[in-house]
């Protein structure tokens, strides 16, 4: 019998992996679910659009589900919540900061699901209440705005999510007073960002951005093209500050950008004067040093706006002789090769191109530093931390470092995704299970595409596809005419057109070996697949995917 | 008509990419090929083994062709040399330091091309003359032993070529006389290795990598296994001398290391004391702390010796509890995921992990530096600077740091693959082209893949391939039975399966509305496809290859 303050953590995503952050809570058969993100693909994932978390434990407890509490606006912690409504079904509570929120709904709106979702806009420094749990939404830094960390007072105690975050806001150093006072009043435990351990020392502040941006913009001789990331509107408002600074005119390429620079100035976190951006249009027809373009593809993405001014194939905007681009970015691990791409295509079209490579200061990332989360384990002086968001490597370093900060590794709990913290009078251990796993989303289905499903496709990548078809007399057994053979994917010259034509004959000669009256279409079917594919690997060492086809007539 | 001392130099790759270095002199209608290298398909090239340069020009000139000469044993300058005397058909002299030759030797036997090459060996610091070019190897600093860079005086005057290079050697720092000495003299085209430039400095001296290697091995409280390049014969003779320093012995796992290790043996370049080297399944009946385990796979390769232990399946080495794990080596553009999945899983069994993020001198780059290619043009001064082997954005750099050394635009001409400098009467311009590109080879056939080829195997992984089989009377043009359809690479659960069956019907629906007099196996193949794709799309959002199969009985 579960006693009655016990609590339940368990990260749905986020731990062994970077991307597709859910934490769930449950106490008292109560659920509340931190945080629904996404994960892009990996190279293996062929034809896969995103994975997000599998919600059976909650789809399974509707009834017990109290609401979505969300820390921040990026994919990783926002991107599947289209996908968890339309799972549920049902009307869901969402808990978050306004411009978290905003972006949320523009999400749902582009992926029409709007009926589920019930906003609750709270303010950053708010609190909530949901069941069990006592919720406070604390101001943090991250390359966001308006992005938070929770306290969560519940049965068992005090916990605190970081979600993702530093210490430098975008105005400055982030007011340690409150995390203090947490950490004098006592923290159970702490659940911590730890993606950027890797990294010694503290992130750079925002600041450094800033005035390499000023910099930049001040010595360029015609447009400045910067490209950053479309959520990250912090960095937009410094770009259009630089622009009044230096009067300029910002135009913007990009719908991601569109949008949340729409959101931004609803909710007036933008504030830019009234002529300050301009349509693309109008921009191309000023002179080149007043104007300043914003641009989506900061990471290569084929589709987005600077990637394809890289490649001549943008709408509006020719790069030229002049141009000054500054990619205000870090390519994301697996986006390297895109990203490189990108900015010797902006080369080669005569642009100057500025990246963190050459100018390091261009870009500051979002999370704390080695030494910034060692500060946060002193600030909280947690009992128990948990590595969350961070592949497992970053979880042992994690370890290392809590060690150095007085923790030792039993209070540094390792959980696996569907792995349950279990918290209880002032102890947490790893404790049982909940259904949990990756969900690959490929078009408009969620599911579906399973391991064999990808087996094949990488088969089919690899080597192509062979299709061989058979016509036989349903009544007599009898091979009508002659097999057929095609492929696709299959350079289908010299030694392999002949190892085709080859595996055609033999098909032929196997299936005329044998007495009709014992053939069926099952047995033809395993003849002719092996047949064709021992022919093909034999002449030209080929293994595409062999696809016999046996139609009866 | 060509001046008798003109002289042609074109890339048949490395520039505008990194990777399958070959360049081709010519002058008085003779050839030399220096470097015939490889490059690794990328994310796009499905099922693609291999990139080699396009040879044809020499092809077509075999009668011209002198011979080819080999700085240094790296793929992307070796990799393609069985390939191309299989294409050429006769003799060729290969002409290179002893390393570089029995490495390549020992590549030519495992691909079983041995009829047509003439080895000729050069010390390093000696000479060759083949037609008007006489050619020097001068030594030079590289990652792999017994590298050089080639002094080649021609009719036109003197060229440099760096191959791969830095500054600092195995054991030091490289003479700067004799390249002072060729500066003095005079050279007019310094072609320059350039793929290091957007690192500032230096690279340190593979001295610091034999101190953090010291350190980690006397630390460590079990077995070292130290993962790098097979070829980096280099760091495998520090390692050696480390082992007999802490009285351990050393274990091979991996082919590759297996290979380069014998050539080092046999070429005198290793000497291990005799019993320093034990069989894997000795070391692992030894006292832990008294084994260097050495191994492939510090790319993550999912073949590789490290890449096995990781997932538990290496035949015989078992990683646990104690072990400690350097990779010595930094991830290849490309290979960061999977190098990062090693670490994870190395960590997962219980080892002790040290790569490059958390211990910056557990490796080097064997390139130089911006400073150090600075450096070499104030040691030259050549009147022409030709970056070589980078892609665009580093020639562009390359060509800004040559401004600050006193060379203007116009003297660092850019080349792209198959275009010609000309270089005559002490001058240099760019001029024409030859034949030239990328030639795919999968699996055992060169070319054959084209980007039609790549065009459905990209479809195919993503979306994959539906089936659909019509089978009908040659005489009449009656449809005879139903319309099959089968999908392998498509998700065929739910909406997809519905989807199929309703293409599958519909295709029955449209076919039997036509008049069989009419039909042609055409026009049948035509409409199977429309309709299924149109179906297809309309009630799933699914875009695979269709592939009608219309048999005639």
């Amino acid at each position: 019998m579960p006693d009655d303050r016990s609590v339940y953590v368990t990260p749905l995503g986020g731990v062994g992996e970077v991307g597709k952050n859910a934490t769930l809570l449950e106490s008292r058969k109560k659920l509340v679910l931190i945080d629904s993100g996404v994960q892009f693909p990996g190279p293996d994932q062929l034809g896969v659009d995103l994975i997000i978390p599998d919600f059976s434990y909650i789809l399974s407890h509707r009834e017990q589900f109290l609401g979505l509490v969300l820390t921040h606006a990026h994919e990783d912690h926002i991107g599947a919540v289209p996908f968890f409504l339309r799972q549920l079904g049902v009307g869901v509570d969402i808990y978050g900061t306004n411009i978290t929120l905003a972006m949320v709904e523009a999400k749902l709106r582009r992926n029409r699901v709007t009926e589920f979702a019930r906003f609750h806009p709270i303010e950053a420094g708010g609190s909530l209440t949901l069941g069990p749990f006592e919720m406070t939404l604390l101001p943090i830094g991250h390359s966001i705005p308006d992005a938070t960390a929770l306290r969560v007072d519940t049965p068992a105690g005090r916990l605190f999510f970081t979600g993702d975050f530093k210490f430098t806001t975008e105005t400055g150093e982030l007011d340690r007073g409150p995390l203090r006072r947490l950490g004098d009043e006592g923290v159970l435990a702490l659940f911590s960002d730890c993606v950027r351990i890797e990294s010694p020392g503290r992130t750079p502040p925002e600041r450094v951005v800033y005035e390499t941006l000023d910099r930049i913009i001040a010595n360029a001789p015609g447009r400045v093209i910067v490209a950053t990331f479309a959520s990250h509107l912090g960095r937009v408002r410094q770009i259009l500050e630089l622009a009044e600074r230096h009067k300029r005119k910002v135009a913007v390429a990009g719908r991601g950008l569109l949008t949340s620079i729409d959101v931004g100035i609803e909710l007036g976190y933008l504030n830019p004067s009234g002529s300050l951006i301009v349509e693309l249009g109008d921009a191309e027809r000023m002179p080149a040093r007043e104007v300043i373009i914003l641009a989506t593809g900061s990471q290569g993405e084929p589709q987005a706006a600077l990637s394809r001014m890289a490649v001549g194939d943008h709408r509006e905007v020719r790069i030229r002789e002049g141009d000054t681009v500054v990619l205000s970015s870090s390519p994301v691990p697996g986006n390297e090769e895109s990203v490189s791409r990108t900015i010797d295509n902006l080369f080669r079209r005569g642009a100057d191109v500025i990246w963190k490579a050459i100018e390091q200061n261009v870009h500051v990332s979002g999370h704390a530093a080695r030494e910034e989360l060692g500060e946060l384990l002193d600030l909280l002086r947690p009992r128990y931390a948990v590595p969350l968001h961070g592949e497992y490597r970053m979880q042992v370093l994690y370890r290392r470092l809590a060690a150095e900060h007085g923790l030792d590794a039993e209070h540094v709990p390792f959980l696996e995704i569907g792995q349950s913290l279990k918290l209880e009078k002032g102890t947490a251990k790893v404790d049982g299970w909940i259904p949990s796993g990756s969900v690959l989303v490929d078009g408009v289905e969620i599911g579906g595409v399973d391991e064999a499903v990808l087996r094949d496709r990488k088969q089919l990548a690899a080597d192509g596809v062979v299709i061989v078809s058979v016509t036989m007399a349903r009544d007599t057994g009898e091979i009508l005419g002659e097999p057929e053979i095609a492929a696709r994917g299959v350079a289908a010259e010299g030694r392999v057109r002949e190892a085709l034509d080859a595996a055609c004959h033999a098909v032929d000669r196997a299936l005329r070996k044998l007495d009709p009256a014992e053939l069926d279409v099952g047995f033809v079917h395993t003849r002719v697949h092996e047949v064709t594919l021992s022919v093909l690997r034999q002449q030209a060492n080929l293994r595409p995917l062999v696809l016999p086809v046996v139609a009866e007539v």
